[in-house]
């Protein structure tokens, strides 16, 4: 009982340093689409969960995506958002596919767009080399895009979702 | 509720290439002590939870650690194992610090030895350039040494800890 009233307290305790990234906490609930010349394209639905690190200056990001109105799990990673002063931000990322992305973004009000500075991969991955992520929240809606560059295809824009804070 | 019980049937429902890591699965309850030349020496209670990603073959791996004997915070981080055969394994981790690893081990009956083949950094985090995960299970306690060449120094060991099933 105590435990828990300490654990509450800690995450009403928001570093101040999150102050940019605020604006994208919350459960998000939504749907999105997928597309790329290697595969055929699919609809998905999504949960995605940003909260504070207790009082840390990061952000725990947790997401996952299921085949479109089905229980079938697609896609789930897991990583940190990590303010870099007031206008930028960094974002790590590991996926059970193998794959770990380090981003650096600039924010924009209540966007950030983050480009990849380092994708790399487990022997037994798909090669990814560029992963860019763009992030926009009005209001209790979250949109976002993912652009990359994997198994020798273009830059181009792979997924695309919008998420209502649920 | 059916939703809920699809999901319990689901967990039961391991992927066969899991086999040779399941002896790791649990959550895990102990304690160890951290040291590295830059440092001062420091004691910890630690958690860890290893647990089958749904039907899929690899292992959601998370941990955390707090100052020994309190609720004060130190390290988190969360990954996946991935199965590479009968004998190797792949592990990725994002930690809180901007750090992002990638390691690939070998696997000798309930040990597993994995050494880093990626070790990356957000701009903003620490310079980290190798890091060796020693994890051996005996019975219902695991042990595992970190070795870690970072900021300068030589590889050498940084943490061991001891854990129970609970």
């Amino acid at each position: 009982m105590a435990a828990k009233h300490r654990s509450s307290l800690r995450q009403m305790d928001v570093h101040p340093a999150l102050a940019p990234l605020m604006f994208l906490t919350g459960t998000w609930v939504g749907s999105g689409r997928g597309d790329y010349p290697t595969i055929q394209a699919f609809a998905y639905d999504e949960e995605i969960s940003i909260v504070p690190l207790g009082a840390k200056p990061m952000l725990r990001y947790s997401q996952s995506t299921w085949r479109a109105g089905t229980k079938e799990p697609l896609h789930t990673e897991f990583g940190y958002f990590r303010p870099a002063g007031t206008d930028a931000a960094e974002l790590v990322i590991a996926q059970p596919t193998g794959i770990t992305e380090i981003h650096t973004g600039g924010i924009d009000g209540r966007g950030v767009v983050f480009r990849s500075v380092s994708v790399e991969r487990a022997p037994t991955a798909r090669e990814v080399a560029t992963v860019e992520r763009r992030i926009a929240v009005d209001g209790d809606r979250l949109t976002y895009e993912l652009l990359m560059g994997a198994v020798g295809q273009p830059h181009q824009l792979h997924l695309e979702a919008t998420l209502h804070r649920s």
